[in-house]
């Protein structure tokens, strides 16, 4: 198991869906960052289940509590630990899992590369472990706040819901898409006249009992130039490996993506042009990267994520003995992660970020 | 700059376009392996340019040499070190590149984060960083391919292109191919009739002076259950960061991919059943990993490459004072790099899969 | 600030001496391994102060709680959190330190490296800070002793008192050796007539409230051959590492250290001979470790500690701006730190042993 | 194996004593670094064998070649390497060793650990292999040295020999010490008294067919406060990992060492006082370093060797299969390494501050 990201900026996560705590450690983090629980809590509550009727009832608080590396209200440039608490865990929803794997989770890999796994739920391999993520990037977060270039301005992340099952969102405005805008509806994406429909999709396929996928898209503003480190730790690169650590993610583009594939070069190239006091470029089919280094231009990319693995409705499957078994769902489960995804996204993307502003001044 | 990749099995690239010499060291390569410079020129051959009509004239032979690491034909677990001499280089060629950063290149980013770069050609951004990766990864080949299953079977990767420009290859067998199959056509993909429409566009583009971009789809067949390393380190998450750390690629995708996005759970859960000395799935939208670990069903994967920046049609941009000016492209270029990079893929695939054998087994 | 340490096996501890909390994060520990908070607690209780006269009598009892990772009393091969709640801390002692840097303490380079620190105590250089490598080396310790070699035996790590100031212990028997031995006396020294020498000098010591250096001894048993990577992990490297982190500690000898260098290759040479399912060496100046391997043999290797910087005594230094003062000490100070170090050095040798051991099957 | 070291600096090696070649590439070099050729081979003469009468007639020239990284005599930021191709080597000398594991060597736990060894010579375990270190080593010398404090002056390091067996150097002022100074008598001790004896000493050992060990000692000038990253990567905690990983080092000593463990408190602590732009100390038992950080002080340390295991004497030991042989030395041996290894820490020294000096800006 390898629970650690990071080079100079490096996180660390703990905790099973049902032990008595999940959270992270971050090392690395510079000294006189104004740091309260609050920031952290902020985005945990996003990303926490039972804030609409979109997602899973599973009813926690998961308050946050820092036990070292602030002081007065300031980072000290010390390792950064957060714990939250397990409270609210009923195993027995879980027990008739216990000689199914359930298909699409983690419980038959997980059983044959560690021997035993869990009792129940999904044990590391639950959502509740990116809570430490979370946690973490809250104060990565702050960290690139913090960091202001010319303009005055620091660096923002911003991720919203571009596309429940095959309801896409139209290209957003990059320049003025805020978080209050994308929290404006329960499934979060910036497009009202979308967001109706994708609320629409998920509320009919949670009464089907079963699931369904969606895109995040996510901006990041204000990135100086020079971050990412060729060859091997290109900031796309590195942004692929965060994003599909992510639990349920299955792909992932950088600027122009695939479709990016099918255009000729001379559209695909994006022409340089004075932009105040930088060279900037006409169009960002690079997604704000070239040569693995960010350009000043918006970086820009999407995560594809599969529909939740949970469903109520029944399957034809296996279990660990090969026999045929159907499995029916109990407990609860979320018909679409994808809106409580998103502050996983900013987590990760701040981490990343995080790391090479800090490898950049290397 | 950050030029090594792996923890136990670690490769370490060198190199400028025209610097003496190019190459790598492969360290952590268990010792007893039988290997030989042949097993990696093999790859490197496939890599070259001016391997058709289809790729740049320059004409490098780019024969390796093993200066340590190996002895009587077998590695000693000592790192192996890889050196192919620079011999074909023009520097007047891009003479009138000097003052003129060009767009969709690495020329700015490096300029302005290392505050000088490569007098000539792309330097350490040029694809010619990735002989190293593929004469590192022939090496990782070799030890993959002796590790054998109940089945008697070595773990095989075979790479090829499922898309140039708009032009897809239907779907192919992934039990049946073959790197011969592969190779049958200048543009390699297996699909003979695609490849045909595949060769047409391209030459088509070539006449344009543009480019133009395409995919690589790739199989990993044999795969033993339990590689990966959750949470940071997931199978999927390494590999995403080994492609995208390929210069000129855009986006990754697992199994299902974005596709995946627009399922519902209970089509795209892969259901359970029972294959011989293990239990495997009778889909696989998975791609062959759950829970970010191995599951013994085939590895599938898909990297979206954009055209080549180089191309010869003008181009209105702007100098590095942001000066408007036409640049015209003078020297050779590769209209679609996409067949080259196939065994830069089965590279990078083979680097991630050795590395986490090796870890597995701690 | 960087707070991890292993390969594989992978600790990353955190914690003030006045934060909420101290404690560490085990991770790449493998499944199956019995354990228990109890396990834990037993080392934590030969490091924690109080536990004689000769110590000093902050009272933290020091109760360690396990937050993840562990399942019905088995580890389930995911990170394994504890911590250990600070109680008992009273920063008015510390009030008068603010302005004046303590004498060979870390207090002027934090503030110089972080531009602030903590508002009392050591901060992160106290060594409460090793509670989480104790905690964490017991684990790793549980690992080791459940590798047996051919003759049934576990790996063991024993260390002891060598050296009070000039007060040396003769040579000990490193095959009989036990930790219940050890700890027979306040001071660890197995050796009952040198423990009295010891006794004395630190209770002598005590009363002009000055305080006294020391060296520990320690020994791994059982060690199988093949632990360590050269060339720059060799095993010796990564002990050496591990010992000069552990606070106030001056240097590091492996086997015949610095007297090794005043032999002649002829006396100092280990000498093969056939010893049952091996080749082993008549004597062990190598102290168990050739070309930065295991060998077979004990390994054998002493690490210096300082005098405690913390003395009552008046001391004529200057303040942060270079004022002369006189420093006079309160609060509580131990006379010598070295008996309670015994568990901190076996724990990073349990680290540093249990991450080889890993690699080692890599 | 391991053959990388440092975390933004990073050295990795390769080549065994017989390889066609040895060398090494160092990655994460800043840019704009005025470097040679004759920069690096000046401190491979100094490694090299055949210097005086003192050291082994095995007559390598060591030659090195630049093969990428740099350009128009600058480093590019990019990767550095370096080639020295291997010339005199004679395989037939070592025949005999094939099946007699040599005292004291690490033919033994090699062949142990990897089931194979190299054929002749120490392999990968030969000195040899340091040649890529000092090749690496002097380009963090170039960088180091370029960083300058607020007195104008950069980062200086100078290592002596200051014992040969039991000759040791009194007291060197380390303010006045140069490498020409050190380099004055062919043992390398600036003391030429002692230096005298010294050589007498090696003479003498040399016509026993024997070898001698030695001490070497180490200062750092002008070296900013700030330096190291406690709490795992404190600055004498990974001196000591590079110091332990050099062929033949047995112990490590910062500051007052093993003696310090003989002081009181009152005695060793570092009392401050006011030095021009700085808080110094009074003395300097902390050698340069408190709390894992380089405080502005020179950091002083000191490395004991272990005499050459190859010696000339018959020596009464058992082959492979535990039968007892008589082994009797050939070829060419070195009675001292000791003099030949400054420059090996001198280089190992510059890589363990330049990494930190670059993880410092982060």
């Amino acid at each position: 198991m390898s629970s650690s990201f990071g080079t100079i900026l490096k996180v660390t996560t703990f905790g099973e869906s049902h032990s008595p705590g999940v959270g992270a450690v971050l090392d690395g983090c510079p000294p006189g960052i104004a740091l309260t629980e609050k920031d952290i809590q902020k985005q945990l509550d996003r990303r926490r289940p039972g804030q609409s009727s979109l997602s899973t009832s599973r009813n926690e608080k998961d308050q946050v509590r820092l036990l070292s590396g602030v002081e007065n209200g300031s980072t000290l440039g010390t390792p950064i630990s957060m714990l939250v608490i397990n409270k609210d865990h009923n195993p027995a929803d879980y027990k008739d899992f216990r000689s199914v794997p359930r298909p699409s989770h983690a419980d038959y890999t997980y059983q044959m590369k560690y021997g035993l796994r869990s009792a129940s739920g999904g044990g590391r391999a639950s959502a509740r472990e990116t809570i430490g993520r979370v946690a973490a990037g809250a104060i990565a977060e702050k960290f690139l706040a913090d960091n202001h270039l010319s303009n005055g301005r620091g660096i923002e992340i911003i991720a919203w819901v571009s596309a429940v099952g095959r309801v896409q969102s139209p290209l957003i405005d990059l320049d003025m898409i805020t978080r209050s805008k994308v929290d404006k509806t329960a499934v979060r994406c910036p497009h009202p006249k979308t967001a109706q429909k994708m609320i629409a999709t998920i509320e009919k396929i949670k009464k089907e009992a079963d699931s369904i996928g969606g895109v995040i898209s996510c901006v990041c503003r204000n990135v100086p130039i020079g971050l990412g480190e060729p060859v091997f730790d290109k900031l796309e690169a590195k942004l692929a490996q965060a994003m599909l650590s992510i639990p349920a993610t299955k792909g992932f583009e950088i600027g122009s993506g695939f479709d990016g594939s099918q255009m000729s070069g001379s559209r695909h190239n994006d022409l340089f042009i004075k932009k105040k006091d930088r060279l900037g470029t006409i169009t960002n089919n690079s997604g704000g990267i070239q040569g693995g280094i960010s350009n000043g231009e918006p970086i820009f990319f999407k995560v594809a994520f599969k529909p939740t693995a949970t469903i109520g409705k029944p399957q034809k499957t296996a279990d660990f003995n090969g026999r045929p078994v159907e499995l029916i769902g109990k407990g609860r489960h979320d018909p679409c992660v994808v809106p409580r995804a998103i502050p996983i996204v900013e987590a990760m993307t701040a981490l990343v970020l995080g790391d090479f502003l800090l490898r950049q001044r290397a």
